[in-house]
This record gives structure tokens, sequence and C-alpha cells, in this order.
């Protein structure tokens, strides 16, 4: 037994017994991947049975001290009793191998980490004491080495959240966020951004924003996501229309050429910290309004902006449900935003969000296009939110007087400037292209006549991936009929596209096994 | 692609397109072992590229709901991305698999789950909300019934910790601990019990208090637990003594008999909400008061203890800092078992711990048997701490006045008593054996003269553990000279003891590897 144990360790002549022992100061391993990926945790999988957790008394879920040459990382153990290990092996997740810049095969030694000093400053904090600088920065730079396990995060979080982070810890929290992660620079002075607060999927504003802001002459060089758990991101449908993947420098040369981008801001990691917090948080479903305006402002400021616009829905159904709680943020955000420097406009909007008509890559580019071609049938709902957008940050010109603001967007939306601009824009990103159309289709048709009462945004969403999105650019879901419209029977709903059958009938089958997307009722 | 996909799934007739298509209502998958232990938090393993991820929008770490039969369970996902899981499978974690009931094969249905109610409680608290009865409730079946993520449960921690549980709610907390889990009743009126506030290994004093209080007369049905990460637990010590896996009904045969007895407490789920908390807090390193004493009593209650010892070393390096903090625990302590009926005395003693000389099992057991049997050479500490808790249990009784306690409890224990005592329990459990001793040892030796100027309780154990303990009952250390004391050049510090020569090189090449458990300095 003790033969299989021995496998990596070094031999060591023992001078009082006068023979080769076995030297337990290393505690090695051999790694393996297994690609388990646990999100943004470090965790080791060892087997249950290894001699390193029974002489270190290691038990799930202690932290360990994972060394790789001058390279250490902490990680939470998981153990491991079948075969996918074998005697002397150990796997790490997937962000561990990442963080440890670990290869298949690598041996790894195995300690008792030393107690984090930042974990003294979350408790110091969880027993109500103000957080100060110092120990903000050394919390932030441990959470973005992923020192942090997910337990201690939540500890963190919970003890930021319920308002208890005043002004001063807010601006400490921004300014240690920004310190951990890359920062950008432009040539000029002013530069927009723009940013909506728990915005609804479908509402692609940025992408008209952005051309009517730069036609203007502002600098906007706008950095957009792809979509986690929705149908579609602003990247992924600006990816529709032109190349989003591009390298910092190509972002700059197309800014420098055309004032701003719409471009996918992955491959920037501006906030990294707060990559890995506003995961935790979405876990933890718990707003903090601290975290979220040092989420916010991180990026924007690391981002190099200047002047920002903050969109508040505020509705039943929105993330701030009344025009107070808008209001306390609002004041929050502003002077934050005040105290590194920025300007900071916010715009309170109704919380019954403009979703577009299309649902998916290609077709919320369609309902763009239509915009700025001016077409007839172009979304009026979303039209009308970009132009309060783009005329706030118009706002922040000096040569426009406030109130102005949403007219001159409007004179650049409908005159075609903002097309021509976005044209300008697309073809500097690599070109631009058109939309594809999917080449399966089918109506869901009303059942009855009556009004539409409801649309369920969570059902049309699922709809929408089981058909494609976003994988499939062109998949998705085409609203036909708008919320509170009348409808007759057999007109159609909406329309899904689908890129093969089988996606086609898999987004059917849903709707077949009786989950309504859209209630048709009693007409008032 | 699609045929790959459809594994599983039901085909259904579509009325409108007049063909089969298939039903995405049920996402199923079918469950592979893979034995993967994550602690008291339920996983579930899907493969990174699984169409149910798509097509319901998970992504790591979503909380999906599993279905089995009528059976659910609330689990985090974890992706794969390798061939431990083939297409089509999914595996969860230990303490899912256990939660479920599952078997290898069977297929589960995974969906959305409904956000938790209880969650909203644990947020209200957040936000600086007292928790009422019913919300306190809810929080705790959720968490026992293995509901709550690790990030829930610390973020419940989190927000009851710094002192923001009241009273009140440290009562509602008990309650609910209580209510979750099974009780215990007994026929006597008075059923004592004791505990210590963060205890440090190889302080057996359960062994002495339960013989000689139930030699007088009293009832104390003890549980213990085992060894989690340390040489060994108050259950593996006495298991070299007697049987402690006894069920219920045996305990309880026992306790009539004797009126007390020493069993391993994990056979009876007494706190099963506790058993979940108490190792994220573990992990979060935050003690949190009313959690510690809902924790302590919880358990005690359950158990159907009346009459409670409370020991609470005060110490630089033990658990509770000073004698403030011990005093206002303390009365924490007493307020919370008032409202129960329960009485309960405080100790508080010296943190510097006596540790008796052995560590492991039988060299733990091996302590006890020398002071019950009046040996000389007994360990004086560990004997004499024993004698004041045992004093303080005594005084329960109205036979017994307050300040005479420990001189009965020392008369019991000297005129044999209570070693006669100990060997009824013994024999009701089942039969009294005699500690083996390991057949390898080996002295550590001096290096130098001089005095014994601290001795490495982390190492110690370590070093007990390499040599085998608690697994092998007989392997440990023996320690050979004391804290302050003189010792010469060559003098045995210690002996290792192992089961097998390799485990005794093992745990001695620690020492070789310059590792310093016993530290020699200058005499003062």
């Amino acid at each position: 037994m003790m033969v299989q144990k021995l496998n990596f360790h070094n031999l060591v002549y023992n001078k009082l017994t006068r023979s080769f022992i076995v030297a337990n100061k290393d505690s090695l391993l051999s790694l393996k991947q297994l690609g388990i990926d646990t999100h943004k945790e470090a965790v080791i999988f060892m087997r249950k049975d290894c001699y390193i957790c029974r002489s270190e008394g290691f038990e799930v879920p202690s932290r360990v001290k994972v060394s790789l040459k001058d390279r250490h990382i902490l990680a939470t153990l998981n153990t491991i009793e079948s075969e996918i290990l074998g005697s002397g092996e150990a796997s790490l997740s997937t962000y561990a191998w990442e963080l440890l810049q670990a290869s298949d095969g690598d041996i790894i030694n195995l300690s008792h980490p030393r107690p984090l000093q930042s974990l003294s400053f979350v408790r110091s904090k969880v027993y109500g004491n103000e957080l100060k600088l110092h120990e903000t920065e050394k919390i932030i730079k441990d959470i973005a080495k992923g020192r942090y396990s997910d337990i201690n995060i939540s500890t963190f979080l919970t003890a930021c959240a319920g308002g208890r982070l005043n002004d001063q810890e807010i601006k400490h929290l921004i300014h240690s966020m920004i310190d951990v992660g890359k920062t950008l620079s432009w040539k000029s002075d002013m530069v927009v951004d723009k940013h909506c607060v728990g915005g609804v999927p479908g509402n692609r504003t940025t992408l008209l924003v952005v051309p009517i802001v730069t036609a203007f002459g502002m600098t906007m060089p706008k950095t957009s996501s792809r979509a986690i758990t929705s149908p579609a991101g602003t990247a992924d449908t600006m990816e529709v229309l032109a190349p989003v993947n591009l390298s910092l420098k190509e972002m700059q040369c197309v800014v420098e050429k055309e004032n701003g981008c719409i471009v996918w801001g992955g491959s920037v990691s501006l906030s990294p910290a707060d990559d890995i917090l506003i995961r935790v948080q979405g876990i933890m479903d718990l707003d903090s309004e601290g975290q979220l305006i040092a989420s916010v402002l991180s990026k924007k400021i690391a981002a190099g902006s200047t002047h920002i616009v903050i969109d508040i829905p505020v509705g039943p159904k929105a993330k701030v449900r009344s025009i107070n709680s808008a209001n306390k943020i609002s004041n929050l955000f502003k002077n934050a935003a005040y105290s590194f420097g920025v300007k900071l406009e916010v715009l309170i909007s109704d919380g019954i969000q403009p979703i577009g008509r299309g649902i998916g890559p290609s077709l919320e580019a369609n309902d763009i296009l239509n915009i700025l071609q001016n077409k007839k049938g172009a979304p009026e709902d979303l039209k009308n939110h970009a132009l309060e957008l783009a005329g706030k940050v118009l706002e922040f010109s000096t040569e426009i007087k406030s109130g102005q603001g949403k007219q001159i967007a409007s004179k650049i939306l409908s005159d075609g400037t903002a097309w021509k601009k976005f044209q300008s824009i697309c073809e500097a990103q690599g070109g631009l292209k058109e939309p594809k159309i999917a080449p399966f289709k089918y109506d869901v048709l009303a059942t009855k006549d009556g009004c539409i009462n409801s649309i369920n945004n969570r059902q049309i969403s699922k709809i929408a991936r089981l058909a494609g999105a976003p994988q499939d650019k062109s998949a998705g879901v085409l609203l036909q009929a708008s919320l509170g419209s009348l409808v007759e029977r057999g007109q159609p709903l909406f329309t899904i596209y689908a890129e093969s059958k089988g996606e086609l009938n898999y987004a059917i089958s849903m709707i077949e096994n009786g989950q309504e997307a859209i209630n048709i009722g009693e007409c008032e």
C-alpha cells in the first residue's frame, strides 16, 4: 500500500536512523485535465483516499494552497471517489488551470494556506466598521487574483449590501476596481458613454446612440457584451452587421477614424474583479446599490469615459421599482462620478421597456436597420428611447442647450446622417454585412379573438434560444402583434425563425406543450 | 447532429403541422456516478455542449431544479468539457445523490427553479430588518433540505453576524433548528450535558466527566463526534475502550442501566441544519455569536438536556480572547437557555488548554485510564480541568452546595468510584477493551539543552495524523516533556507511534525536514 503512495516523493537520508526515508515535505500530485467549469471559483479535485488529504487533514471544502513552480493559487477542495482520477493524480477547475497556467501532467505541490489578511478586513466590515482605502484595495486585489472562494465573496458582498457602503467607501471600491484592471485612454477631451441599469433583451439602443452622437462629432468608443443567458447581447447583434472581435489596437484605429465603435468588450479586461463579483451577486439575487455603482463606474472610468448617461428604467417589473429609489441611486451615481472628475447625467425612464420586434441577433439587427433607414414599421418605442438617450448624451456638448438634445438626435436620424455614420463605422470595423434570413420559419397564430394582455418576455426568450439564438445568428422570434393590440383568431402573433428544421420543431414543441408566450384576453 | 440530441426525448404529435415533433417540455438526462464530493452543496454536472444548457440558458453557476420521479432538488450547475460524461448524461455531487435518492442510470428532468421564498427573508435581514419566527423557520427548513447554495448560506450567516441577531432572533433560530431535526427524551427530570466553546485536540474531559456525574446518580446521555481534521475526536478515543456505534435504542438501554453513555452522535440527526451551517462558517472564518449559541443549544436541547455547563476557555490563542467577550457570550447563552426552560452555567477557564500527554485515540485513552485509575504520572492539567467541569455539573444537584462540586467530583474520582462506573458504562456499551500499543515507535530527542518554550499544537497534530491517527487507533504522539520544563540534549521530547514502518517514517520525515514541533530556548 505504501509503495503506491510513494509516487513523486523524494527519498531523503535520515541521519538518525541511517536509512533513506520518504520526504513528505513536498505533497506532490500530477495534474489531469477533466474540464470541469465551476465558474470563477478555483477548485482542486483530489481522490478521497489521497494520502495528502489524510496527512494534511484536508477535508471538503478545505481551502488548499496549490503551487506549480513559482506560481501559487488558493483552491477549494472537492474529493472524488471514482476512477476518473488515478492514484497520485489531481485535477483543477478550468478557472484554476488558467490562474495557475498549468498543463496536463504538471506536478503540483499542496499545502495549508496562510489565512488571507484581507479576509480580516471583510470581517471588520461585517462587524460594522468602515472600510479604509488600503483595506478595500487589498480585498479587491485578492478577489481579482482569484484568491476568494465564492463563500468569501458572498460574505464581502453581503457585508456591503443593505446600504452599508457610504459615499467614501463606494469611491474606494471604484478606485480599487479600476486599479486591478486595464485602462484605456483616448485623444479626445470628451469621451461619452451610456449605461442602462437592468435592461431587457431586445433593447439595442446602443446601435442607434453610437452613430447619432459620433455623427455629431462626439467620441464614443463603445464596448459591449455577448449574451450569457439571453437570446442576444449587443455584441452578438452588432456582429451580424460587422466584425466585433477587434484587438485594442484595431479598436483604437476605428475610433480615431470614426469617433466611435461598437465592439465586443471581452478581449479588454477593464474590471476583472467586477467580472467575478457580478456572477456571485447574480446567484445571491441581492442588489447592493454600492456594488452596482462601483461595478458600472469602474468599467466606464477604466474605459476612459468622461461623460456618462445612466438610464434607470422604473416600473413594477424593472430592477428599480420606484422613483424614490431611482433618485437615490441617481444621487449615489452622481456623487461617485464627481469625485473621479466624470460628468454624469441620469435618465429616469418608463420601465415598460421597448423591446423592438425582433429577438435574436439578426432579427434585432433588422429592427436597427429599419430605424436607421427610416423604414415604415420600424419599432417606434425602441427608436424613441434611443433618441431620448442620444439627446441626453448630445447635451453634454456646449453647443447644445439643455432640452434640445432629442430634437437634434432626431434630425441626425431622420436625415440619414446616422445611417451613413453607422455604415462608416461598420466599414472601419471590417465591413458592413447584410443580416441573413433564416431558412425555416413558423407562424404562431392567435387561437381566439381578443386583446393582447401580456407578453411573457421569459417565454419569448426561451423560444428564441430553442430556435438556436444566439449561436445561430438568424434564429429567433419576430413579434407580429404588440401589447394591447386587437387580434383575430388565426392571425399571426409571432414568427419563429430557425436555421434547421429540427431546431424549429424544438421551439414549436414548447408552444404545443401549453406554455403561453402571449396571452389573449378580453378587450376592455 | 439533432439525432444525437434526441436521446430520451418523447415524440409528441403536433396538431398544426400534423407530424411528430420532439417534446422539449421534458429536459431529460441520464445520471452517471462520478463520486464528486462538494460537501453539503448540491451540484449538477452537465456537458458544456449539452442542449439543455443551451435551450434553458443555463450557465455556470446557475441554480437548476433537478427532478427524479416525485422528488426535486435545487443544484448549482458546473459544466464539463471532457469525456467523463457522455452525450445525454449528467452527474451529481454525492450530497445531491443522497438528497435525490438517485441511482446510476436514473433519468432526471431539468428546469428553471422558482425563486426560493425564504431567500427574500434573508434579503430582508441583509437590509437590517428583524427576522420573524416564521421567516427563520422557512430559512432553516430550506437549508436543512439542501436548497441553499453555499453562496446563499454565506449570505445568511453574514447577515446574522456582527451582533445582528437579538435575543429574540437567537431564540427563533434555536427553535427552528430543533424543529427540523430529531429530538430525544429521557425518563429522568434532570438530564445534564457539557460543551466546550473552541476546544483543542487531546482535551478529552468528556470521558472523565460522564463517569463522575453518572456515578453520583445524574443522567448524562453523551453523544460525541469523530475527528474531522484532528488526530482524534472524543468518539474515536472512546471507541478504543468500548463500542460507540450504538443505535438510538441501544443507547437508551445503556442510559437506563447506567444513567449515562458516551456514544457517537453521527447516527442521530439532531440538528441537520447546523451540520450544514457550521461547515460553511468554518470556510468563512467568521464567528457569529448568535449562530454559535443557536448551534450549541439546538443540539443540546434536541438531545433532551435540561442542565448544561458551557466551558469558555479564554486566552490569546483561544477562540474567545477576553473575559469581556466571554461574559457577553455567557449572558447570551443564559438568556437563550432560560427561554427554553433549560438551566445553564458557564465555566470561564484558562485558555492554555490541558492537552494531556497523548495525541491519537489510544494514547488519549491511556491518559484517561491513568487518571481514572489514579496512576502516578497521569496528566494533572487534564484531570484538574475535568474535575472543575464535573464539579459545576454536580452543583446542579440540590444535594450539593455551590462551591462544593469539585471536591465531591475529586472524591468520586480518587476513591475509584468513577473508574468502576466507567467500566460499567463500557460493559453496557458492548464491553471494555484494552487500548493497543502500536508496534512501531520512534523517540524525537532534544537537540540541545534548554527550556521548552513552545509546543506547536498544529505540528504535533500533523505528525500524529501522518503516523496514522485517527484511522490507526494506536498511532499518534506521546509528549515526554511539558511546556516550561528543562530538557537536556538527547532527552526524548516526544514519541511517535505507528502501526506500520512506512507510516512511522512518514511522520519522522517531517521532523527531518526541519519542521519544529517543540521549540527549545534559553531558560530564564
